[in-house]
């Protein structure tokens, strides 16, 4: 694979989408860092746009080198290892003040032990937060930072609702379609848009080589869901599934550096039958698979029955659970059903357990829920879950749009995040429907980049305001390619304004093709605003110093200006 | 203008699209209709969704005789004089039980009168409701039927929030671009896919012969914003604006068959100088107008001053208002703001009058603000303008997406219609930007279909869920053609499907390419549900008793089965 300096189309077999976006450049902001074990100089990527006026707008950025203006990229090699030159804590008890626990080296020991990481301080800064912030909220368990110490290409980011709330894209190739180099493209150019982290949910062939490409070359966490791998090892057949088939696939993704894992631990047996009067069953492709598995064996899952091992594992590497809700529900109908809920008591005991044992978790969550569903299921997660971090599927808040499933769950998203859920799992357009292509990897994260962006704003985050402001003004003083420049699309933006007025005046011109230039109400209200300023009429009271001197003067001759306004 | 018979490609100049929707047929249910006045049958209008398993699914429908098999179309002559046929009421009181109130022929008197009219009794059949309900509703001034006597080639619709949420499109050429037959194409093609009422917004030349194809070719109600030919009469100077000039207008267009038009009565002289500090100002065209008049005269606007005078006007035909909000806001910064609010306050007392005088009203709201401000809006307007039914444009959720406006304003959408919004003024992708074409408009539409469905789902009007079910189950049961249909844009998913899996087997396969066949999880989980009941395990005692029984095995084996799972 090489590198290529183009967006305007798709690049070719073996190559990756490079360069600056729309009138920005990358910019790292230097941060000196030192605790106990070490120090080290954080460099902190931003999405620097630069405004007509000479100032700039410095944006959070997930995007890596490859929107640096010529990044020298090796794709076999993979990015610089960054993360292992950094200072590592030693291990720590799993739980503070315990002398029995287990010692062990994740972000959740180090922070209940009171060690700010240099994950911790680079992500402080990337959220404009006091690294103690960072530091006690992973510790409370109420946010996570997925980081296998095998991965160490990636720029450290949390998951946690005190923060910026977050969305991952999946990718991967299914039997049906899609190659490698097509999936390594995939998570550029979704990290390009703004994904946070990504998955990887490959089924189909070179399942291990597919996530070696990425992962060496993703600036951002990796999940993914090992069942998938384990299922393709036994040749799909659930009931063939062991738990050292498991353990062994959840080894050699630990070992390649997956930095979070779904897990869909929470499926018990009794709970199968209470999905079996459902209008859509089991949709989550692990539930069903763990369902298929219990029912054949009549027993109680090794993920369940294992789990206090498997933490042991994840542990070792510091790889994030994320608890599947694999019986969440796939239609409005089956909303906070008793299956759902059910599940989710059970990823309750479940987080209990793999906190105790130092592992960093996150819970997943719907799926399909109308809208006056929503804000139970936070509260609900809250409650049984410790607050462990809430990672939700949309939710679509209808069925009825196949073909605008983003648009549906966009609805649900915004929704759930303003009440608290940390991260987004996108939903591009062709969800029930097949696989997305590139420009649906598009079209999905930038629609979460708005769900998730309208949840800082409604949650109140410091900053989240501030470039719709900068957009806003822009906006009312005609500067177009500010206005551009600061949208989450510039180039969707440019080319929809340019289908009308595409010769460059127009860029600066006081109106665009929506009204022209008589009905622009901007341009009107701009000169209104110069008129009042002019005139001495640019405050209440000199309006009404002038209303009543007016209206006396009329008084005086006998007239009558103002009919008066009742409900005669 | 001649029909054509498909919808692959915009038709030619001076065609319109017409034929059924996919798997569809337009169907009409008859209703005999009878009161004091006279007698009518009444023919509702639905679309049949024809189902694989010979059933079908009924659907509400805005799209005309367009989409009938082959419909008689003149579009010289316009759509048939319907309710010219139906029994009119007589003039009664304005208000009921007032003997000095002026008499007038509204459904606003008619049904505060006692008077249930065919308006009704079709509108009642269309939501399924009693048609008390609909006259109560009219009465109350919570719900108002737009329906100009002189359009009688309407299909009568209400907007109220005890009825389904409505939609409306905004069409209409500007002096930049498209011609009249794009534009009434842009109307078939809009109420084709669901707009409950267009308004035409031109704003070029031909104002007048443009909507006078429109009207005489719309099934749904058209509003327009009069100002904006008042303001062409004048050369696009504000201050040149005058009663009488503005007075023509309205009668004008009244007599073309308007049936309800925006009125920016409640811009005050002294809200003027509130705007002035905004981020984006004043951003509603009329607004703007109507400030700078304001400003260029130190008076009242004559929209304000002569507004019992316009009341009786529209009460001649039964012209419906939309009191607009000039001062609503344009960016997140200016939401809920003191000129936002103190305009809303001034409609509240233009309300009164008006229903005192037997208008109609419904009120319009915001524009651009963040989620949670977004309920109040609704409450504020309930309690100021007494239920007056609210139409809102959007809100967008945030300002930093340009070229995706439709979805940020899907979510504000969904969300102010939940909390009690009638109608919801689409938002294309193409706002802020330039002027919609044939695809943004259909975008445009189904976007707000699903915050307007999203919305009833949250509602829990009766029916509202009966689609979500019936597309769910067709989905789990791989019945896609059915999941097609179902859709509300059957178009596009068959489309998404076809991407990757064209063949027409596919269409009954057990799978889509988004998992492959092996991974599919609703395959699996149909498997799961087949074995459950083939091996007796298909409810949670069957499940429990048969652990009981595995597990008293084990015990007397001393073995051991479940791993106790604890917070060791």
């Amino acid at each position: 694979m090489a590198a290529r300096v183009s967006v305007s189309a798709p690049p070719k077999e073996g190559e990756v989408t490079t360069g600056p976006i729309y009138r920005s450049n990358k910019h790292y902001d230097e941060v000196a860092f030192s605790n106990d074990f070490g120090e080290a100089n954080l460099r902190i990527p931003v999405r620097r746009i630069n405004l007509t006026d000479g100032t700039h707008f410095d944006a959070y950025d997930t995007s890596g080198i490859y929107t640096e203006e010529n990044p020298e990229l090796n794709l076999k090699e993979g990015l610089a290892k960054t993360r292992d030159s950094w200072p590592k804590a030693s291990a720590v008890p799993a739980v503070a003040g315990s002398e029995e626990a287990p010692k062990v080296k994740t972000q959740l020991a180090w922070a209940r032990a009171g060690i700010v990481t240099p994950e911790m301080a680079f992500i402080a800064a990337r959220e404009n937060v006091d690294p103690e912030v960072v530091r006690e909220e992973v510790a409370a368990g109420r946010a996570v930072i997925p980081a296998n110490h095998k991965h160490p290409e990636t720029e450290p980011m949390i998951i946690g609702k005190r923060f910026a709330t977050k969305i991952n894209a999946n990718i991967g190739n299914s039997a049906v379609t899609s190659s490698i180099s097509e999936e390594v493209e995939k998570m550029v150019w979704a990290t390009r848009w703004g994904a946070d982290t990504i998955m990887d949910l490959s089924t189909g062939k070179d399942i291990h080589e597919t996530r070696e490409w990425i992962l060496r070359n993703s600036p951002v966490p990796v999940g993914t869901v090992p069942i998938y791998q384990a299922l393709e090892k036994v040749k799909g057949d659930p009931a063939k599934l062991t738990w050292e088939i498991y353990r062994e696939t959840i080894i050699e993704q630990c070992e390649q550096g997956v930095d979070y894992m779904t897990v869909h631990a929470g499926v018990l047996l009794r709970y199968v039958p209470l999905a079996a009067n459902r209008v859509t069953g089991i949709v989550s492709r692990g539930g069903s698979i763990m369902a298929a598995w219990c029912l054949a064996h009549h027993q109680e899952s090794f993920l369940y029955t294992r789990f206090a091992e498997l933490c042991d594992i994840l542990a070792q590497y510091d790889v994030t659970f994320s608890l599947g809700d694999g019986l969440r529900p796939g239609s409005i109908a089956d909303a906070n059903d008793e299956a759902q809920l059910a599940e989710l008591r059970t990823l309750g005991e479940l987080t209990r357990i793999a906190k105790s044992r130092g592992c960093q978790v996150m819970i997943e969550g719907p799926g399909h829920v109308p809208m006056h569903k929503i804000a139970d299921n936070v509260k609900w997660e809250e409650e049984w879950c410790e607050e462990a971090p809430f990672y939700t599927l949309g939710p679509l808040a209808t069925d009825i749009a196949p073909g605008y499933d983003h648009i549906t769950s966009a609805i649900g998203a915004a929704i759930i995040a303003q009440a608290g859920t940390a991260m987004l799992c996108y939903v591009t357009p062709k969800e029930h429907l097949g696989l997305p292509n590139r420009d649906d990897v598009k079209v999905g994260v930038i629609t979460y980049k708005i769900s998730a962006h309208a949840a800082d704003l409604a949650k109140g985050l410091p900053r989240a305001q501030e470039r719709d402001d900068a957009l806003s003004k822009a906006r009312f003083e005609f500067r177009w390619h500010d206005q551009f420049a600061l949208a989450l699309d510039p180039d969707t933006a440019l080319d929809y304004h340019d289908e009308t007025l595409p010769a460059e005046p127009a860029k600066t011109a006081h109106f665009c093709s929506m009204c022209g230039p008589k009905f622009c109400s901007m341009r009107i209200s701009k000169d209104v605003q110069d008129y009042a300023k002019e005139h001495g009429l640019d405050s209440v009271e000199a309006i009404e110093a002038g209303m009543a001197e007016k209206s006396q003067e009329f008084a005086d001759q006998g007239g009558r200006v103002y009919l008066p306004i009742t409900a005669e």
